[in-house]
């Protein structure tokens, strides 16, 4: 009964970043601030690191949820950016998920806000397509360790894998001889104790 | 192996607001009595929002578990009403069953008090007969969280998602344009911080 | 070395209620946003209540501070309400001290966001210039727990009083057949626990 | 994929009470002893209430372990009280397996200390054999709460159902009409929020 | 400027039980239920061992707050009892007050629910009037620990010495030699651990 | 559907200690720095005491990582110890997979830092190959709890068993009669609580 | 019996940055790194954007301490830079306290690590010598809060206030007039909630 | 009103270990059993390195309360231990009191089990007869951190100096010079980061 590793392959994975709004973000309670903002960066800069597709979506910038952070839409200048004009679902949105198809990957990295509705809707929907779905826990956030919780419940018994950014970082790198001064150095900005071991080396 | 994505569908859905009575709610204890409170009230009003058939029962309200909350009786003066007279699982009453398969709904909306009792009772029954089981873990209360955890055990092994009120809200909205104002007045009523987006917009 | 018991007298006492505003809320997690929005609406009511003078003030409103929330200014239509144009202390502002000397009480019940600048800083320069100052600190809310613990013992040091807001109606009340139905009203609008009593009774 | 509901039956259930020593028990870390104590004794309390047969077994009473908490020894004169001279899993104790086939029970109820080992090993031995297994999480103590959720995962992958003994003696009831004193004087024993209840009704 | 060693002395202590009433006694959110009822009987088992002149009062006991706890009543048949018909603070009842002092104690040890206004009230004006004062923390209770915190804040400021029910007893009882089988007792009915290192020993 | 009851065989288990390296060490945070000293050594005594092959492994420890902690390299002098030049899953490495291989067991005992990668990933590849899996949870650590909840959920859904140092070596015991005084030692050493239950017997 | 309100003046005070070093900040565990870090870099960005006076200093630099972490080293080029010797409070070491006269200021604001031995040594040090001390909390770390609580009591009761970086930012600037974008730039480099408000309004 | 920084000299300090019993210890439940037992031999170390005169006292070994852990009766051979017949305030005893003036020493070093009234009672005593008393918190412990504040309040209005071990070491040891090898021997036998460390430089 037990089913093979799947394994995040960073020639297969493509990156969905949903909903990271400044207002939404400010709902965010079961994650510190600061640690927040330093997991969803960190997970921007893995994107980019390992060169995958990355798309954007918002919901509603123009109301309260309010526009995406400054910091991601300087970081992907060319990635798709889709504001959806009102579903909740970014999977039904069609150009989200044309957007995604277009990427010919079958690993999706999924994060955003708020963990029960922006990433477990469309987790679900994807799943439902046959899509490999990793979840970016420490990226995604919402009001309250309990909701957190029923919400990886539902996504897990559908089939997501949850992870981190750290985890997925290395399990993408698979070898430190790839580059070590690369993968040392996106520690070294997200990860004070990492950067610290490297400093007092 | 993948199962799918059972959604929330607004035309096939039924709520079950089991034994939110005063003297049961004395004993709630896993979620602060403040939170507690909103989250049973927002639940009933997305029952009344998305115009769901809703059922009330209640165990033995002449004794010590006390009468249903007033402010749930208020809300819902037309939706039967089953002062079950001793059954512990709501399902073991006829009336309770019938009152459900008359709604023709395939979808049930569950919350109650106490979780382990109240609510996972005829969520595991309702579950056995083919229903799709959405358990609002957020309006549903307990005296502790490990006693909270080894209910939600239970019922999703057996079949049942846990949401949270807000997670079921979106999914039953799909589009904020089919009612802009209406979910955020929704939102704006029952999130302290979603309304201080809205007026400090 | 025993001080004599400073207590809350509802012929000498004004309530102030410091920097409430919408974006201010935003930054208060040491208390959960359903159970401050209860606390300070609250004292809010006791201040009506008991007809306590009440002194309302703002920080910038047209900035990200955002404006006062909306059931304040609803509540108190009659009572001064200094925006103050910069003045991060409150009473560095002069309109705002002159409208506390103007109610000649000796006795300041102080609440507000973020404990502690918004609350603390008023709350010693009151304490130099001699007033009695009760802190309610459920209706006060800053960043984290360890803000709050370093600002009440700035504060208890100085000569505050730390107290919350069911403690400070009791004392303000002194006798329930002052106003028995009143009293039990109050306590019913905010306590969940006592309303399910009440309705249990 | 739906697994029917498994519903503890008083007619078909038998309690297995493992390794409740002096000496143990003061290893346990994760629950309160106050609160273990009474949910211990509670649980024996159900045994005898639904006169379920009850096996009783220890490990070792002679060494530091020591011997069987004097209330439960007190409790069951007559059951069968299996005094392991070695077998960490009771299971492997072939009286204490033979005492439990003498029952002619389908469903074990059990607990113990510590949950990973005193109740899981005879807990994946006994579904190993086909038997219903519930496990009162809440008479079942140890190290610390990390311990206890590994344990939990372990045995509910195999297909133990995790309850608390509320909801067993709730389960094994069924209906307040079959003896409403007999069921609230139990709560009233082992809850003093509905012990509260029932003096102030 | 250090202060002499206040200390308990038997012969020189009352004991005040304030308002351990069966409504009241559901809003104590700060301790858990079990180990809140285990030390508000341990407290009056040590009034009751140590012979020390005990003073119930209640508050409005036909009201919501409901009957004093049924055991407490029966554990002191001949204790002066005063059922306050409206004062908040029990010393502003002469008759409460009168009781204190024809028992001719200087020191007070003083439990009850709700810690910041049963407990504190009284607390406050003893100290103010001369009085000695012991507050059992783990016998009084209130909403949460926050208003727990600032209680304690305020009564310590004041001159109250916060002491649990073990180390008053322990501090009353001087030395093991004046009873080791009475003081044993003691301790094994309310501490499980210790109950447990006797039987095992 | 029930699985049989997979047990830890010390004839047929190898442990894996992968990454207990200094500078990894300092990234642990979700298991306090002296429990886990503690339970690493504690599964390392048991790998020596029921003589199980053991195979050590690090990651770059010229680099931050720093080296292998001195006390494991001290206590396996013999065993293979596979310093990889780069793969960051110890599984990738054929020369550590040669060594477990070479061991005929089929059981693997895995613990390390940090847990959702260094255990994690070789776990799943194991698991992919037909081995069974025994993560000791309690002897891997890493950044926070949320981050192990993820792996935790990773592994056990791919069939993973989840125990901690004490469980797997009273499992891997079987009995006391096997050597009452050396199962004790290990307890005594590694478990404060049961060496005083020793020392007070 | 009052004590006047000692109040930050940026003309009149001075920053303290002690033993910041790479490895010190490995032992900190009662704030989050990725929080720990932030407030560090508030604390020296708030050093500069008032022109304060800054000192740094480090304790055996070539041992396991580790190098000052280079973060403020860059930020601090001219300030003077005391690399003690040996002596573990700052206060023994006489170019440390040299550097303080220097500045002629009165009153120092203090951070470092760990709290109760590098931040309460000097503060008690200088408290003795008649300086005002302000302690910034949260940019301060140690083991543990036990060991925080125990040196906080210790730091307070000596006379030291206890801040926030926040708290002592608003106190220095007293008025947003005197740089509005200044300080909005300030919150909003460290205080992700307060960027959101900027961003989104 | 400033009081004069009281600082360790390891020249007039004597340590006074109270009640380490192995019965008493398994009632400390502020602090995990790895975390106290790691701490108590930290400080029994200290002792000995700065060879300060230390006492050691029991309470009733013969009794539940369990002999002297054999640790620190190995450590000390030649010092004082005081088995009191019956005083529960070690202070009581004179024996106790004669062998710490027999020191000439001024400065106390106290810890042991339980905080509130083996470490309390001699401390409060100690304070009254003029003895400067550093209370080492984290080798003292008892039932619960609500227990532990109530007892540091008590003994911190008194007058003691609350400590931890690794601060007090600190402290007496003024300067890394006086002997480098020896303190870091010292900290890495008892700080596993600072262990990590000195191995991974």
């Amino acid at each position: 009964m037990t089913v093979p590793y799947v394994r995040l392959d960073k020639n297969d994975a493509a990156v969905l970043l949903v909903d990271h709004q400044t207002g939404l973000l400010s709902l965010v309670r079961d994650i510190d601030p600061d640690k927040f903002k330093n997991n969803m960066l960190a997970l921007a800069d893995c994107a980019r690191y390992f060169e995958l597709p990355t798309i954007l979506t918002t919901s509603f910038e123009q109301g309260p949820n309010g526009p995406l952070v400054p910091e991601l839409k300087e970081m992907f200048p060319d990635s798709p950016y889709i504001a959806r004009p009102g579903q909740i679902n970014a999977w039904d949105n069609e150009e989200f998920v044309q957007a995604i198809k277009a990427t010919g990957k079958k690993q999706l990295i999924i994060a955003g806000v708020v963990t029960e509705v922006c990433v477990a809707f469309p987790a679900l929907s994807a799943l439902e397509e046959g899509f490999e779905v990793f979840v970016i826990t420490d990226a995604s956030g919402t009001f309250n360790s309990m909701t957190r919780d029923a919400a990886w419940n539902r996504m897990s018994t559908a089939g997501a894998q949850l992870m981190t950014w750290f985890g997925a970082a290395c399990e993408l790198h698979r070898d430190w001889r790839n580059d070590v001064e690369g993968l040392a150095n996106l520690f070294s900005n997200h990860i004070p104790d990492y950067r610290n071991l490297i400093h007092g080396h």
